[in-house]
Formats: C-alpha cells, sequence, structure tokens
C-alpha cells in the first residue's frame, strides 16, 4: 500500500488551550473546564475544517506544586473526564473522530474494553484509545500506590492490558449479530467468544458484554518515546503522538518505529505518525508572533517554574534563577518522557541560567514552536510530510478556540490549495478517515486458516 | 420537611424492555443494543412526560448459560457501558435525570468519582450513581477472581469505596472557583482540598481533578435488600431502588430504612424510595391483558429456564419440569438479591412444580406484575403512595418504547389530574427535582463549625 499523499491533523485539547496563560486570554471561556459548551465549539470548529480528531491528554490526578501557583495553572487541575467528554461531543458531530487518553496503570481492562467500545458504537465508529501508563507519581497517589511503580513493571502490565482489550474486543465476530426474529435467534452463538485470559497481571474470563464496534475495535494511539514503547507502539499503535523536535530527529524517528512493523506483519501505513506541534500563525509572520508575544505577556513567572518542576518532579523553589541549574536537585532519569527529559537535561549541560532554561521549556510547552505566517506554516508541514518525518501533525493551539480558528481559517485552506489535505471527509468512521486497514478478528482468522 | 404530595417516576432500562422476548416485539428497535438514537427516542418520551430519570441497570460480565438460550436474551449479552450511555442521552435532553449502575468490587474510586462528576458537569446535574456491589459469580472472572468475593467483603469495600468517592466529591468547595482573570487566580488554593485517605481497602490523596459538581456532588442510588444494605441506604442512598412486592412488606421496608436515618441525621426526605414495577396498561383492562399476553407468546421456554437459573446460578438443566424444585439444586443462600431470593424460596416451599416456579419467576419479571388500566394503575401507585410504600415506582416497561408510550399517553395524565405527578419541571437538576436537600461540603463546614 503507498503511503498517502494527504496529511492528518488532530486538535490537542488542553480545556482553554496548551498555553499556560491561555485562560487569562479574553477570547477562551473561563467557564470551559465545566461547561461541555466551550468543548462542543472546538469540535464544531475542527469538523468544519475537516480535521481528523480531537485528541484528549489526561492525568488522573490533579498537578502537585505551591497552591498559589497551581491556582494560577487551572489546565491539569480541573478538567472533563475524557472518556465521558468524547461520548458527549460524539452526539453533537458527525464524522470528527475522538482521542481519549486513559492509563493502563490505573484501570481494569474490562472496564476499558467496555467504556471504548461502547462508545466507539455511540459515536458510529469515531473513538480511539490513547494508551498510556502514566509518568508523575501523584497519580500512584490515588490508586493505593506510593507513587509510581517503575517504568518497567508499568509497561508490562501495559502491554498484557492491551492484550486483554484486544482479545474482548474479538469477543464478537463480525457477522456474529443475527438478529433473527423469525428464528428468534438475535445471534450466532458460535460467533461469540469466551477470552479465557490468564497472564502475570490479569485473568479475564470475557466475552464482553457489548458487540462488535462500527470500527470492528477503536483506534489505538500512543506516544512511544522509550525503546519498549517504540517497539510496543509498532506492534499495536494506530496513531503515535510524539514530539516534535527537528526534521531529521523525527524523521529518524519515523523511520525507526515504521521500520519496525514489519517483524509484527504490519504495514507501515497502518501507524500514522503525527508530532505534536505549537502553532502560532496569521496572515503574516508579524502577526503570527505579536499573537506569540501577547501569551508570554500573559503567563505569571510562578508558572514557568511550576511547569519545568512538575515535569522534572523536583523541588526548585528557593534556587537562584540567575546560577546554573542545582544539578543536584536533576533527577538521575526520566520518571516521564524520555525524550523530553533528553532535551532537557542537554539544554542544562550546555551551562545555561536556571531562569534560561524555565523559559526555555515555557516557550517549548506554550507557545513558540512554529510562529510563522500561514504560508510559512504551510510550508513546514509540507517539508516534514514530504520528508516523512510526520504522517500529520497533532495542533498544540495556544489557545482555543481562538488559534484553532486562526489555524482552520489561514493554513487549512492553503494545505487544501496544495492538495496536501482534504476538502471533505473520505468515510464516516475515524479509522476509514484515517485510512487504517480493518482489525481482522482472531476467531475468524483461525476458523478461515482451518478451512 | 413535610413528605412532598408528588410521586416521582423513572424508566428502567433494559435495551428493548425489561421482558425477555422483548426484542421480538414487532415494535421495538432491533438494533436498539448499539443504535443510540432507540435509547435517545426512550430518553425524549421520558422527558416530554416529565419523569424524573432513567434507571441504567448493569452488570459488568454477559450472561452466563447455555449458548444457545442466551443467544434468545440478548438483554445481558450486548448493552452499552451504562456511564457512556447517560453522557451521550444527557446532551440530547435538558431536565431528565439519568441513573447509571457502577460496581464498588471492580472499579477504583478515582475513577468512579471523575467519571460520574464528570457526567454531571456534562449534564448540568442530573446525574446518579447506582451503587452496586454486583451479585453474579461471572462478575468477578473478568476481573481477576474466582467468582463473586463474600457478601460481607464487597459490603467492607462498597462502604469505604462510597466514602473516598463523597470524600473526592467534597475536594472542592462551593465556592472554590474564582475565574479571576484580574488577578490571575483561578481557584482560591484554601478551598482546594486533599482528602489523604488510608483505609483497609483503599489510599487515596486526592483532591479530584474536577471542580465541585452541578448537583454539589452526583446523587446516589441503592437496591439494599440485606440488612447491611439498608443500613448503607439509611446513611447514604438519595433513592432505594426496591423490589415491589405487596402493599404490607413494602410498607415496612418503607419504614425501617427511613426510620433509620436519624441517627446519621438525615431527613426522611432525602430519601425516595422507588419501587421497580412491571406494568403493562391500556384504555381497559382487557387491553393491558392482551399486551401482557402478547409478550407471553413470544417467549422461548428455554428463556425461561434460564432466567432462574440464573438468579439462582444453579445448573437446572434436564430437572423434571412437572416435580417439585429438586432441592438439593437449591443454594443454601442467596448470592444477589435477599428479597428476590427469599420469595423464590418461600415459592418452592410450598410445594409448586418446576414449571410452576419458572412461570411465577418469569412473570415476576417479565411482565405480569401489575396489569390494568391506566385507572387502575393509577389507583395502584396512589394507595402505595399514600400508604407510605413507596415515593415513587421505577417502571419495568415491558417493552421499550411501546409500554412506556402507553404508560405516558395514558397514565401520566390521569396522575396529574390527581394532583400526584408534576405537569413541569420544577428544576434544572434531578437534586432538585427529586427534592433533595444541597450537601453539605465537610471542610465548609469544619470552617463554619470552626468559626
Amino acid at each position: 500500500m503507498a503511503r498517502s499523499d494527504r496529511l492528518h491533523l488532530g486538535t490537542f485539547v488542553y480545556t482553554f488551550g496548551f498555553h499556560p496563560a491561555a485562560w487569562l486570554h479574553p477570547d477562551s471561556d473561563v467557564n470551559g473546564a465545566n461547561d461541555i459548551s466551550h468543548l462542543a465549539e472546538v469540535a464544531r470548529i475542527s469538523e468544519a475544517a475537516k480535521l481528523d480528531f480531537m485528541f484528549f491528554a489526561d492525568s488522573p490526578a490533579a498537578a502537585v506544586g505551591h497552591p498559589e501557583a497551581l491556582a494560577r495553572q487551572p489546565t491539569k487541575m480541573n478538567r472533563f473526564e475524557p472518556i465521558t467528554a468524547i461520548t458527549a461531543l460524539s452526539m453533537v458531530t458527525q464524522k470528527l473522530g475522538f482521542v481519549a487518553t486513559a492509563s493502563t496503570s490505573y484501570y481494569e481492562p474490562y472496564n476499558i474494553a467496555r467504556l471504548y467500545a461502547s462508545a466507539d458504537h455511540i459515536s458510529k465508529g469515531r473513538i480511539c484509545w490513547n494508551v498510556v501508563t502514566s509518568d508523575h507519581d501523584e497519580t500512584g497517589y490515588n490508586y493505593n500506590r506510593q507513587g509510581l511503580d517503575p517504568h518497567a513493571d508499568r509497561y508490562a502490565r501495559g502491554e498484557e492490558f492491551l492484550d486483554v482489550v484486544f482479545g474482548l474486543w474479538d469477543s464478537w465476530e463480525d457477522d456474529a449479530l443475527l438478529l433473527d426474529r423469525a428464528s428468534g435467534m438475535y445471534h450466532d452463538p458460535g460467533k461469540l467468544h469466551q477470552l479465557d485470559h490468564a497472564g502475570d497481571h490479569f485473568q479475564v474470563r470475557g466475552p464482553l458484554n457489548i458487540a462488535r464496534t462500527p470500527q470492528g475495535r477503536p483506534v489505538i494511539a500512543q506516544a512511544g518515546g522509550s525503546e519498549r514503547g517504540r517497539e510496543l507502539a509498532a506492534r499495536t499503535a494506530e496513531i503515535v503522538f510524539s514530539l516534535a523536535s527537528n526534521i531529521d530527529k523525527n524523521a529518524a524517528f519515523y523511520k525507526d518505529v515504521k521500520g519496525r512493523m514489519a517483524r509484527y506483519g504490519r504495514d507501515p501505513n497502518d501507524l500514522k505518525i503525527m508530532p505534536g506541534i505549537v502553532i502560532n500563525t496569521g496572515e503574516t509572520r508579524a502577526e503570527a508572533e505579536a499573537r506569540a508575544q501577547e501569551m508570554v505577556d500573559l503567563m505569571h513567572p510562578e508558572v514557568g517554574l511550576l511547569m519545568l518542576q512538575e515535569f522534572l518532579e523536583t523541588d526548585l523553589h528557593g534556587a537562584d534563577l540567575d546560577a546554573p541549574f542545582p544539578m543536584e536537585r536533576m533527577p538521575r532519569k526520566a520518571k516521564g518522557s524520555v525524550a523530553m527529559f533528553q532535551e532537557v537535561k542537554e539544554f542544562v549541560e550546555q551551562g545555561h541560567t536556571l531562569r534560561e532554561l524555565v523559559t526555555h521549556y515555557a516557550r517549548q510547552h506554550t507557545g513558540n514552536g512554529l510562529t510563522g505566517s500561514y504560508l510559512e506554516v504551510a510550508d513546514f508541514m509540507q517539508e516534514w510530510f514530504e520528508a516523512e518525518a510526520a504522517d500529520g501533525f497533532i495542533l498544540m493551539c495556544p489557545t482555543l478556540p481562538a488559534s484553532l480558528r486562526d489555524f482552520t481559517r489561514l493554513v487549512v485552506p492553503e494545505l487544501q490549495r496544495r492538495g496536501l489535505f482534504r476538502t471533505e471527509y473520505e468515510a464516516d468512521t475515524l479509522r476509514g478517515n484515517l485510512g487504517l486497514s480493518w482489525p481482522v478478528n482472531r476467531y475468524a482468522a483461525a476458523r478461515r486458516a482451518a478451512e
């Protein structure tokens, strides 16, 4: 199967936007964290522009840090639970897909299999599960643990978890439902299967108590920065949400992950690698820069320090902002994203001050990823797409819905003019719009093999 | 607070209706288990009639039994997961409440607290959690267990679970959100609280990462037939979904449960006791009887036996239908509902044959609870309500939406004529329409007490 000549686009959802000062922006909805009409508007704009999906990040814990700093950065303090949010939003859209994050460390596979299958039926095939193992100690404290389990343990559980969920999603074959009132047979008992999974972490009998979904099974997304994460993505993911660092690094990552797929019998086109990217844009570069500067001006200095602390899970309060980073407070290894940690560490090793690091980190994550005219943004996307550094992008809009409106009003039409983006949805399901294969049911495959 | 002079009504949801042959009824939607538009129609009818809520029963497992019998009774084989279903339905309604069942035995409290709080925000205050501990072995097999945990263990876990969820729902005080762009303070850090729960079953730090909900917290429903269940209901429930057996027994139950509330400092009006009742009705009694008979005629004999087996969790295949119940196959005690088990046992002890028991049980649970003209049904409801045997009823419609249409077209206007049922919603929230008190936040109460 040849690679598509079109790229894919998703809208990343932090309530008010990706910039920590987004809630202070006069165009944002200050009630957006609890009033679903805000996200419904984001969905409406995304669908009108024919974007592939909305992507809900998540962590099952409030952020930790100094209470006053947290009170200035509400995104991780007060937010909708993603599965309920996407289910609600699917009722006010027709074609847009929805990605909801949930952690294998703190759920039971039967519950996850049901929740996403049910949402996939409700949305008529537009749901994706972003599989994470969680990456902050504070999540563990909410689930009977003394912090985060070690990376290897989380991955071992996560891998088995995913296998169980895939198994449950195969409980009903594609044509198991008969719905035959004449014979009184609702389903074909020979096409409904018990899983009988017995592994290190889970014993799950099945079958799942909801029929095979409109997409066969929901689409699977992952982040996959670490070695083990890349391997799991190559085996199971259909969307990889990576970090946009630079075109060469991203092209190498792209090649590496797609190169691993053959050993699992998978076609490289069945995985879309979509870096997340923060974009400020406008008619001109000056306009884009003014938008970026507006956000920087809105941000309180406490908030930048909090972000860095939160990522490193270390206490930096009282440290001299104009001295080099206090290395005794640098954790020995990444608790969360390995790639992101590596980048911070390299920056520190170049001898920058703490203030410079805070600014650098905040910019990386608050709106200076890419600032340029709509033509420059389209050029960037085209270059990355053609260089096979990306199959598309996840838009980390600094503010919602304002930055998304800028992007869809200016960049999307330009990408369409260049033939790089659709002008109409190709399909009714997310799987269809992403051009992913139909997932083969294991029991049907076994029967065909035996015949 | 005086008792209200109006009763409350809810629509019980088994996909096609409560009768196991409901899916065979020509007016039902054969795709209803996976196409949400079927339940959206049930919601529309319920809301047009000003009913209080739709009530979703649940079990996190497919039913077990002989494969062919199961294929004739789809209700427990293929169904929406309730939390996603109610969230979706809240988007197409404005005033109707929604009750979703979830089990404390197979979830984590932080997840339940989030899911329901999020749904309560999305619906703008119309959500209720029906708390169950699960009552069938097959659920345990899906969650790493060798069947059901013992009743006492499930209750111990369930009681602590509920305390944790209540604690998490108090994380944010009523007025914790400031949303003050001028000062840059999103919330008041003094009004956001860490729970720090450390108990036998759960260690949960909190706070919950979603603000206090439009109802303060979601409404709580329970079944509560056993001694321990009654006590838990008196302490924590706001709706009790009981079994309608006879007016004297129900009045005794009503008095018993409400009588226990004082020791928890609760007003009896803060708990609505609503027996589930199967109703066939029509303009005349003959019409109602014809509807009931229609369902009986549609049912396959295998299905009745399956229902009884499923409840008793015993294998009855091969037993002589025309001999007395084979007592060696009778379980020594109830695995599920104690009240229901007691009723079956009494019937058996009267010397009835297995066939008679199957018919009796099937009728009890399939549509002969109450068969009468709309005037007779209204009389029945009035009598029970006035005798304090019920604060209202949960309508186990034999078919959906057909039986619900009969009820709302005929019985509701009659109840309204008698002043027994509302003609307009009193409030925008479920809590408001049920006339329940606002839940006092524990931290705000402690501060007031200290002042």
